[in-house]
């Protein structure tokens, strides 16, 4: 996608050859009407899955999940990193986060993930795959399809698409693929 | 905000006369077409603010506060609950959460907050106002005006918007205002 590539290249930072800080467009500071053309990529990449819902995990993954929602007119569901003490019924697992060296407890309310649904998962990020393989856990627990895997951004130098292949997710979509953030220089995959 | 209040009142539940749970189409699952059908009502109402910035909390506000920032054509800025790791300078405040019985530190990169912005500050929730006035004590820190607030929900029952009235907030737009939940029963103010 080579607006968001281009975008990624100009506002990008790295820190410490592994890093790439998206805060000023992607993940703090957000760039809605960016938001809303990242979504319409994701509509068209994904238009043949016939798609009944999108779930995300807080919080990165809300606004691109959330204008998908609203373009592709399925609910939006994203994964609690608490319990609330008002949530009853739920499916959890627990992701271990490599960013922030910590293990997490996902949730979603049973009432909103079932067997009849046809999942796309979004994030803004795919890294080491953690956070997706916690959500094909939680469509297990519920018995729903998963069609397919949409990420903002791919760090393309770790192993998060062939960890996810392998764990049967055929569709991965990602938007740019970082190839390299050696010498804090970003490379991006030919687009 | 009638299509709001209708659908708060056809799928809110009530529970100990004093918790509304949204988590169907508001703060779990996202109806994203309700959502900016939101954000277009805040559009209308805060128009003559020539707003610069819009500012939410995590997790729930981001929704709304992504669609408005599309519609208003301005940036988005969610205040973090954990400062990460990569964030340098910062505008950091405590407050307390009633909901949750516990502190939260908020904080908003210096980068992403200017003396010359002009703030909406958006969230799903207005009840006894914390998060406005942690947000009202980080513009303090960074020069910035407030313009307004908009709350997709307000407890009218709950002093919030007292509490941020005399903090100085004079635009306080709520989109659906609860009266009461006694006897578990949603009563909206008459719209």
């Amino acid at each position: 996608m080579k607006i968001l590539c281009d975008r990624i290249l100009q506002d990008g930072k790295c820190l410490q050859n592994k890093i790439l800080k998206v805060d000023s467009f992607i993940n703090h500071q957000i760039d809605a009407r960016l938001m809303m053309q990242i979504a319409q990529e994701f509509q068209h990449r994904f238009a043949q899955e016939n798609i009944s819902k999108i779930i995300t995990v807080e919080v990165s993954g809300i606004a691109p999940a959330v204008m998908s929602g609203y373009l592709m007119n399925v609910p939006v569901v994203f994964a609690k990193k608490e319990r609330p003490s008002t949530m009853d019924e739920c499916f959890e697992t627990n992701i271990f986060s490599f960013t922030k060296q910590k293990s997490y407890s996902f949730v979603i309310n049973r009432n909103y993930l079932h067997s009849t649904d046809n999942i796309l998962f979004i994030d803004d990020f795919l890294a080491y795959g953690n956070a997706g393989l916690g959500i094909i856990d939680l469509c297990r627990q519920a018995g729903a399809t998963i069609a397919g895997m949409g990420f903002v951004i791919e760090k393309g130098f770790q192993q998060g698409r062939t960890v996810l292949q392998k764990a049967g997710i055929e569709h991965i979509e990602s938007l740019a693929i970082v190839e390299s953030l050696e010498n804090n220089k970003i490379n991006l995959k030919q687009y």
